[in-house]
């Protein structure tokens, strides 16, 4: 017989295929039930009018990672965690950076301590590898992946970060044996910083000209060059914060060749323009991300990847700097060029609002699309189904619930996060997640915070299926 | 408090997003509740080691239609129905034939007669416009659609079918104003008489020539078209029964520009060749079918279609005529020239256990998909979702049971329909429909017909939703 | 030992691939020496700072053709050649048009008595099949093509010229079985008559939307369509008037999966646009051809598609109607709707400096691409080469002396036609011919005609060749 | 009054665009006059039946550059221009390598001094850079293009040539604003010695192992990035000895775009596959080169690129090494491993034979085709035109005679090389090389050798023009 601690009533749920109205009953932090009629529990929800979504899965966002000359990320895990939650998501992947000379153990001891009893909501680590020694890609990562650490991420360009092709070969190697999932930061590294010296002889050193630095051919050569190399090794992988046409149609052209290769693109590169980096004094440099925004046209490429379901997922690429701080945007040697701004935007809290206003309201994605998108798609790429990602019975009570129908203009005092400013300050949007619930118990409700920042847990995770169709 | 009819306990529910181990309890008919520990029930039906799947639909049969000639198609509703259903699936939808100089109603009252009391599944009506005067198209095409006619068929071939360029996009017209799907079966006709003249005229009458009169620029060209007349009407279409890639990619290219083009395949394409029609005597008119089955590298473009979600929906177009009968694939006319031979083949009951065995089991497709392409999306390009099409609260409680490891080799006894041979004979699959249930009540049971012919009821369709995205 | 009637002395002598200071020796009409010291002759033209270049050959003129309702044709052939030959051209093709009922050899009968002593410079005729009957296509045609008549054209759209997809295919037969060269003027005329009559049902009757009437998937379609016919019977075809990147595309598919398939374009296509059409009172219609002009985006990639060799040739579809005349543009019945008015633009005397000034002087193609354009492949792919089309010994002294650096604004009365106004009225160009030379004798010197009208003469051709590679 | 030092008399004279029967009058080593009754001269050579070619044009052969581990390259300028000679060649480009540590002037001064007084046909060099230091790129490259060397060539792979992203790009940019014309190889290193290292580790070593480990991505990667950085510096570039059509594509695709990108392709790309490389012994040895021969489909895509006038230019890649010799391809080190088997393979002599037979008279290009595929595009390419490239007045006299019906079996005692071996040994060809002449000093004829080997000179360079066009 059915009993429940939680009922939510009376809302309409929506999954990646299907929509119904239905009451969702909830025992021990898992839905255990989806019915017209289940009786009663201590606690019932109100849903009517609202969407009941799984809670959004962010899979690309940076908290307290270093980022050198004195600069600080804006957020740690608790304000990261808590502005998540603001924004209607239940569980994020943050980044563990192995560090050169670090083992990914050292790495991953530093980023569970930071972690630890400082999550609002659940999270699970992506391993940055950007020392690819042979004990790291030989003994380290299998055992890694064995132990719930299904991902990692490798970079084409950042000092310090950018793999060699023969490391990201190698690394892909392991990839493949292991069966883990990997995610591909697509710029050459060569292009951007010839160009960069350029500029820079050239006296063109405002914010502006970061945009200028690492044009879409910088992007579309590194995510050709990507794919290639996991075609030779036979691996799938994931191209993340795709930008424009051009890099989204090499990966287009893979898919249509028959390989595992996915796409991510971000709320920056629907909404920003490189116009936005080209502002008074340094005020551009809130913009500063890469790659960076681009123009109308590659809006609508973005758009298009979502729409023909190129892109698998959508994440906001969280990686928050304060604008008005020497530790952030306005870093001393910041001012001196673009080349020194530290790259990244916040938008955790954010993402789901503008997908739902830019996409489902305007009528550019469906629903479900959006489900699969914020959600779902994360879940079953990164080895989080069917525990989390969706609303069926025996996964996680991990739900959004959303007033499809609320308007908001969003300010910077919405988002909770530890940033200063939001790219997207005054942005009115249609709809609005307005209970977060993980795992059975509410984190926010109706703008107020609900509990301590100790709910959050860490998710090992499994290996991603070897599906046969991407999502 | 819930109770229940029945309960289907034990199971694994695969909607196309999720899969999930779940009881499914039933009341009056539908799904009223998904739960782990649903309690009890009058009947209890065990799903222990079993996928809870949507029953099929299938949205691309013919049943009792004149075929001219003294030709008689070889299924009328009652054992068309009943082949549907020992092959998994719990709702179909025919064609009601429109004849020149008939009126849509007239046309619908015929069907209705010969379908009424005699369906073991759930039936909907699409209309073959054969005729499309101004009365046709400005009063009661109008009108149908009001009343749940919400899907027309026309063609780009045939005798007596064929619609000229005008008409196109005079119905096309119509589609977009009343908001009804319209299904297009592209040939270029004019290219079909004059190959099979120039054939007859060098003597090339047997069977294998009904493929070489009709090759694949035959039906690239008519794609192209169609979907151009489309275009410029701005209207949603399906194009039915896509046998290659040169077709395949007219499609995609029409989605990648925006157009709401949709694609269907069938198993005839991903199973047979024109060799098949390549047979000593008379053998070959059992696979004369249009467009004809063609090579391998075909086969291969279909999986991709499928794959790459290029097409939305897999169908039978069952299309049955007795073989060794006058009636049939040997009248006396078909002898004489492969373009007497009646187009068409047998396969709503091999539908679903071919596209799991060679889609699911080898790993092409996954499971979820199967589900997209057999039902779900089905009923939400036509008009029957929420209804149909999912496992869902609230839905119909329309549901195959499907054993995933059962090995079956195809024979026709196993068919039921009322051809005498099946293009599969002797095909091995893994995974068969174990029991079939319609609206709660089970009418297929472990290869046994459960029930009569009155069970299967008329289903009025809404208009397809102007969905943004292409199912 | 060498003489000469003629030696031009001092230019660079330009052909499809080469370019080089030479003398060029003539006797007999004909070019017997290229050298650098050909010694003396009887008349000595000077050309220092002169290119030497083919005389233009326009494979697409229409004169003296009936167009109905008592419109009249600007141009017959006096007049027609006469402006021809003032805008460099040497030898023209027009069309032989057969009408409904009539043979081709009272076709041609006819207008070999319009052309007979009315000719500046050379003409052959294409033939253009209204009626392709029985009789036409097996006894006719191929007798006419034995004749020197190599070419055909075809139209898929017009009241009483549109070919039905069989007629096309019975054509396109008899093109194969002759070796002779089909030209196809590709729309589709179903969708042109819809769009028409439900424009004009809507008041919209202005030229202005006779752009509306044939948008650009209607001339994509029937691209494609031409094409997968002549794909089925293995013929080779030119499809003409190209006026977008969406039919140029689909040549370019075709070209890139092996066909021989052929494109033109025309100046109106790199020059005008569908604005054009839209001005106060009736002046659009001064701009009213099939296809329409279209935009900057399509006058783009028409300049793309001679760049990238998707077209063979650059023609002026040469269509002259007066405008301010109740024969021509301003027929009554022209006045109440753009379906009445006559399509077809002048521009024999403009084609040539509108290629080399947009072309050549803007650095958008080399000299001898422009060669290649406007003479030489009309030569090579209507049968007229090496007779016609290049500077080579054993050619016909067919030139046009040009002035590379000569400044000149369109006027009307620089055109010589039996038009009241040019398209291109104020253009500036640079780069304008200077001399013509038709078969060694100069008919045009600096603006003033010389000699008279029976110096052109009709040029039987031969079949073309069956070259590997498409000019 | 003109005299001739020579009269070709009788023959038929071919160009890149024309085709016509004339003698050719000769004068000083240079062309003088085209014509029909050239009167007479000391030296008729009689062409009856024969072609008047420009002689071949090989603008990417090597000879005698140092391969390192005791491996000597099989000719020096004297055996290659020899060998030339009897292909019908008249001039051919080698490369000056620029060994690490060397400046330009000093790896010139080296190749100038092999070269002197030792070849039988016109030379130039390209300038290989594998060091472009500073001084390099901003003091001797730009001094060198203005003294006529106007072309370089980059590898992408190979150890001690690579140049890295960064330092292509440095190379490019000097390329930019030199005018010089940049060829590069294409190929990723770090993707070769990754799959390289694995297939050794494997036990791999066998000839047949060099094409596994440089399968076509690591070719199309290449080809895609040298074109991105080529975009982003703005600068035409030269993709040499493309293999298949994934490469071809990438070209095709930039080509499009507007790029000025040009393509080469070479003898063992449409004559050779991998299984050539699959033989008892090293026997496969003697076919190793870069990028490998791949298969019958890859050949295929070649052919297309050649006919749809993707690629530019065909030259040979002569870069021979002797088989059965321990300095040659069966060197100690290569017993053990195919990674030290000297990459190359001979065909300078082969090279027109080859396109002529398989090209010209197998229909697949046609004749003015081969005349700019073999000689008239390198000339526009590499600033040698119209000096070099064509037969016109006042271009060198350089002319191959060619019998288009000789049938021939190449032999390797008909290529006179300093290798012990052709690829090509028993292939049957038609049409062939009778007589070779160089500046109007005839230097092979009918087989024999005519006069020295200081005939040959050095050719400096103009800098290609910036062409509207791509040859």
């Amino acid at each position: 017989m059915m009993s429940f601690d939680t009922i939510i009533r009376g809302g309409t749920v929506v999954t990646a295929a299907d929509t119904f109205a239905c009451d969702v009953g909830i025992s021990g932090g898992k839905i255990t039930a989806l019915g017209h009629d289940l009786g009663d529990a201590a606690t019932i929800i109100d849903a009517t009018d609202r969407l009941v979504l799984p809670g959004g899965i962010d899979s690309h966002v940076h908290f307290a990672q270093p980022s050198g000359d004195g600069i600080v990320m804006a957020d740690g895990f608790a304000s990261g965690t808590r502005s998540a939650a603001f924004g209607g998501n239940t569980t994020v992947l943050p980044f563990c950076l192995q560090e050169k000379g670090q083992t990914l153990r050292e790495a991953l001891k530093h980023y569970h301590s930071l972690a630890e009893g400082e999550c609002h909501v659940d999270v699970a680590f992506h391993l940055i590898l950007t020392d690819p020694t042979e004990h790291v890609l030989g003994q380290e990562l299998p055992a890694l992946v064995e132990d719930g650490y299904t991902s990692l991420k490798v970079f084409m360009t950042y000092e310090g970060l950018a793999l060699s092709d023969r490391e990201l070969l190698e690394t892909m190697s392991v990839a493949r044996e292991t069966g883990a999932m990997l995610m591909v930061h697509a710029e050459n590294f060569d292009a951007i910083r010839f160009l960069t010296d350029r500029l820079e002889r050239a006296g063109n050193t405002a914010p502006r000209f970061h945009a200028t630095s690492r044009p879409i051919p910088v992007e579309r050569e590194a995510t050709h060059r990507a794919i290639s190399l996991s075609e030779l090794v036979d691996v799938p992988i994931m191209i993340v914060h795709v930008s424009n046409r051009e890099a989204m149609d090499e990966i287009r052209r893979a898919q249509q060749r028959g390989l595992r290769v996915m796409g991510e693109t971000c709320p920056q590169y629907l909404m920003l323009t490189e116009k936005d980096l080209d502002q008074l004094n340094m005020e551009g440099a809130k913009y500063v991300c890469s790659p960076p925004p681009r123009d109308v046209a590659s809006q609508q490429a973005c758009w298009e990847g979502l729409q023909q379901k190129v892109f698998s997922v959508f994440s906001s690429d969280h990686c928050p700097f304060r604008y008005d701080d020497p530790q952030g945007k306005l870093a001393p040697k910041g001012r001196t060029s673009f080349r020194w701004v530290p790259n990244g935007i916040p938008g955790v809290a954010t993402r789901l609002p503008i997908l739902f206003s830019e996409g489902v309201v305007k009528g550019r994605i469906d629903l479900n699309s959006f489900v699969a998108f914020s959600a779902t798609n994360h879940a079953k790429i990164y080895g989080l189904y069917p525990r989390k990602g969706t609303i069926a019975v025996g996964s996680d009570a991990d739900i959004a619930l959303w007033d499809p129908k609320r308007k908001v203009t969003i300010r910077h005092e919405l988002i909770h996060d530890g940033a200063d400013y939001t790219p997207y300050e005054g942005l009115e949007v249609t709809g609005w997640p307005v209970l977060t619930m993980v795992r059975g118990k509410v984190v926010v409700d109706n703008g107020a915070l609900i509990g301590g920042k100790d709910h959050g847990t860490y998710l090992p995770r499994a290996k991603p299926p070897k599906a046969a169709t991407i999502p």
